[in-house]
């Protein structure tokens, strides 16, 4: 796929090249501009200054003027002791210098985190916990909409707001100091694992707690001081050689392997829905992105025209599938690792991923579907508490199980993930559908949806000896184990 | 507020002038008192001497006997080979040098954790857990009486503590070293936010995993060579302007603000109870503190006589009102951040806060009251699971989405927080109700205290198309969003 | 106890002398061998050759071949570009050159890690989850069969494990990579506590959590650069007095305590276990080790024939009391505190113990077995949720207060153990006793195993003052507090 595979090392010097004369140009005007904005925030605000002064902004005479300095017609100038200035920096104002980043990160997911107004997790927010706590919780991470007040400054109900898919009020999505914080900016903090954290955690997606308690995490915190944080380039087995953080695998350089600003590139499963699908992608030429779900989905040809998923008609600028996304990724894992290491590793995780799809999520959403449709539950989630079950089972508990398994975390996989998985499909879900369905109809879904798993027989005929070889036997031959 | 407000930096340096003549009068006595001590502990407790030797301390020839050394009358002195010593060292031994972070500390809620006793939490300790698990679990963090057995030692249960209001054979209250760690005492140390972790922390206020995922965490975490932790003056936006730390907004100077030991000056709601309330400061001439909680309490008059929480009489040395408090955290904000930053974090933060209060705490807090009086559950807590339910919401849950809005981390918030306090009032609370008060009773309370607000209609109604648009437009007119 | 006593600095100066010899002598031919590897891998995998260039095994000429090297007849050599070679370096491998810690890991509780097949666990794995999650949870811990496919590679579904208790296909037990990690084998690695957090962490055992809020971990943090890491000879009180890390206590020299690979050493209480038990130890000619569970059990004489836990016949080498192991420990400890904070350490610690056993383990268990002996429950685990309830109370939430009290972790003591053992106790374990035993057996049970304890009555007789005051009169009276 052109655009996307041939972002070769040519391309980046010859960026760089752009970007440094960029840099020249503005620094003989700019050094001088930064002055009056000093005269008082040396002393109103002597953080900011401090910060700006350590940055690679600084030293290249980038200075406030060239990112807050906004055109009188911009929705959110506002006019500051005769300047007119705007508070929010968005991700367009760093395209100015920054543009290749900004055109990768444009098509990510990371640049959709605020559209999840409506989703499910949006409604559980706003309904049943409240405004504000969505206002504090959710966008801090996915990013709210930024409103401007009278005075043209984001209002404080809307401000502060560093999500990751925050809409600007120029109409741009993401903000670059979700992970380059104010007013550094640096490479070397965005690298960090703690940067990605943030939002990257808790019970409903842990990847920085997983991280930690890997190999890789482990020795990251043993060897932080060796691995070359700050170095303009950054490639795993290169400059550094071991502790790789999220950056090293999902975004840095390696190998072939250029950096890139779309976090997903690399990635072949999702691990978010209720149950994992894999991702294929379609870049079109706008540099906006469609996932296509599947293992072997339809996909349009580059050149062609196609439908968006937003409905429109776009030309299509590259295609990769799942498999080309995972090719990517175990190159990076094999600056370090052979390759057999590396299969085996994928083929550990795949099947996490497909025992707890097959095992637990198809048979309870099925179940769930069939309830509503029976009108035992009422189709709102959350009013009945096998829905909460259910949510948490795959929100939480199995997202856990699953990001475990990707990046080998066996604490998440088993005692935060699969075992809880199982815990409460067994001991709540199934409970709570003979309480809300009646014994007979929860023995006809049981029937049809888990007892037809020979993994799941011991739960109704008990743990005899024959029936536990039964399922040794079963997991023997379904994992050719 | 006089005393408060105008410890400037002239009696800063003040104090500072008295310290090192101080320590330069113990200096040519202490050089030659260590070492008979070292002779042994060289030897027996090397970790000690080295840790020692490290010190500050040291270098200021400061030395075994300036801080064990004890008077006969003393109820923890004992003869040790010859010299007459004592094991403790409590807050009052080190005012002989540190009288201004005594005094600060006097009067502060740290200086008060141990008193406990009788409390809701030790009940539950003592009773339902046991007495030993109160001695290692909540006594090394709240701080315990020390006892001195008959050798003049203090007694194995009782000793080790270090919690931060341990109560001292000499009667006085809290422990330097439960920050700044023996043998080194180092200002160092306790600036970096571990220390302040070993007890803010865990399900039931856990500022230290909150402060981990903001912003703030991040950059300590990825700057933390840079932040000349071991300065002797330590100022925001001077020393440092990255990576803020614990101490850096609740007891280091930046600004105008100094340095404080009273680690709640700055603070303007208590987040700990089951409702939330402003808190005011009145200080007393002997630098004990009583909180007047409230939005606009009648407060004292500087110089007046007022009595004191515990009945006595004191006269009034300085008052601060929450407003106050906060603006001085607040100056602490601006260092790094731009007023409307601050304000829109401030009203982020108190729409948490009440959103809390308002739709779960309060109507919860009524039904439980409502419940004993009609003796439908029982006096005692924890004997009725709806106790227990009511107990960690407010104790543990809401706790957690209050300190996650405090201190920017939206997963506490959110996650951890608002979500959980929501699932087990709608999944627990109300049907515990039913189930303790029966249909009637229940309907009755849940009609007067939670239908009456909008934002619980979903729960009663379902959520229909419009019952969501009004729950909505609520939200959008309560918190003017 | 001769062998494992007196491993004195004589015996660990002529290992080094040894050792160095050794080295030499591959030097003189490895510098050489290492070069084809070095040809291809340089460039196919980068990463791992860095971590080797910058191993104290490079600089002591130990290069690929002298671990990678295998004879045709080993399970699994396989022939690579014209060498014979292995994949998987086992103990048995590194114990050409690392002799004494091979010795001393194999009979350890490390090297049997593997050995859970048939356990309770392993049951609750593979038959309530499912083989994947055992797979890439437990086994990459514990350790699993590494099984070599008809390539001599291993097999995809056994590999990669790097699990404490691997079982190689050599047949020795154990993987030295599992805490010094591929390719650098750094002791200054394995000495930082993430190397043991891997898999001391979790729901069910929380070692590094507890750690991490006691004062050892909060020293750590703040002081890492100043412990000398990298430091051959490395000893707490001597190179470094501050900050010690698990290394430290369980396996580092310290005083007259030479270090040592078997981690158990030193541990007095097994903590594992429903009910806690004290471990003494039993070493054999062969360096195998057996526990012997009590108090003050039957011991046999060093040079005695002894029939071992799996029915041999082998002479003991040496015996290790729980109290000397206690003693072992507790030397440790003293390099950085006094006699009397030790023992009082030790005296908070065993009271929990106590507790945990005494209150809340042994009148659970006995009631689970009278359900299971009335067949009011089935023999199996797990399919009656009363016994999810009583497997949590020991495996997670009794560890984690007991860990908790081992560590000096104050929040793991009370609010993350024995908090939760007494809530679920109360209000799960009870009431699930009456639903499945009935109101009349519940009774019997509670008033035969419970309801004689003073320190349950307030469950029955509610708080009044009067029960109040028994209760706190009789933990002052257990406890002499």
């Amino acid at each position: 796929m052109g655009g996307i595979t041939k972002r070769s090392s040519a391309a980046l010097a010859l960026a760089l090249v752009v970007l440094a004369a960029a840099i020249l140009a503005l620094a003989a005007v700019s050094r001088a501009e930064e002055k009056p904005c000093l005269a008082c925030h040396e002393s109103f605000s002597p953080g900011i200054v401090g910060q700006w002064r350590d940055s690679k902004h600084s030293g290249a005479g980038v200075s406030c003027f060239d990112c807050h300095g906004a055109e009188k017609a911009d929705p959110d100038a506002f006019d500051h002791y005769g300047e007119t200035i705007a508070i929010i920096v968005s991700p367009k104002d760093c395209s100015g210098c920054h543009i290749k980043e900004f055109t990768e990160q444009k098509g990510s997911h990371h640049a959709k985190a605020g559209q999840i107004l409506g989703s499910l997790d949006n409604l559980l927010g706003e309904v049943v916990g409240g405004e504000p706590a969505v206002n504090a919780g959710c966008r801090q991470c996915h990013g709210g909409i930024v409103k401007v007040g009278s005075d043209g400054r984001p209002t404080p109900d809307t401000w502060p707001n560093t999500g990751m898919g925050r809409i600007n009020p120029d109409g741009s999505w993401g903000s670059c100091s979700a992970c380059h914080a104010r007013h550094e900016f640096s490479v070397m903090q965005a690298r960090q694992p703690e940067a990605c954290g943030k939002c990257h955690l808790g019970p409903d997606h842990p990847q920085i707690e997983v991280w930690n308690e890997s190999k890789h995490g482990i020795l990251y915190h043993a060897n932080r001081e060796k691995l070359k944080l700050d170095s303009d380039v950054w490639r795993a087995g290169q400059e550094y050689f071991t502790g790789p953080t999220c950056a090293s695998c999902h975004m840095s350089a390696a190998g072939k392997q250029p950096v890139t600003h779309d976090v997903g590139e690399r990635i072949s499963w999702t691990l978010r829905p209720p149950i994992s699908v894999k991702l294929n992608m379609v870049a079109y030429e706008d540099d906006t992105k469609d996932d296509i779900l599947g293992e072997n989905p339809a996909l349009p040809a580059v050149g062609a025209m196609d439908r968006t998923k937003d409905g429109g008609m776009k030309k299509v600028k590259a295609v990769l599938t799942w498999n080309e996304r995972r090719s990517r990724m175990q190159e990076i894992c094999m600056q370090c690792h052979e390759k057999s290491f590396v299969a085996g590793a994928y083929v550990q995780f795949d099947e996490v991923v497909l025992l707890y799809n097959d095992k637990f999520a198809k048979p309870a959403r099925a179940i769930i579907e069939e309830l509503k449709k029976a009108k035992v539950i009422s189709e709102p989630d959350f009013d009945d508490p096998i829905e909460w079950t259910w949510y948490e089972i795959w929100h939480h508990e199995g997202r856990r199980a699953r990001h475990g398994a990707a990046m080998q975390g066996p604490d998440y996989t088993w005692w935060h993930g699969m075992y809880e998985v199982a815990k409460h499909f067994y001991t709540r879900f199934i409970p709570e559908l003979k309480e809300v369905a009646g014994e007979k109809m929860a023995d006809d879904l049981l029937r049809k949806y888990v007892y037809t798993q020979t993994g799941h027989l011991w739960h109704r005929d008990g743990m005899s000896k024959e029936a536990l070889e039964k399922i040794q036997k079963f997991y023997k031959d379904r994992y050719s184990q």
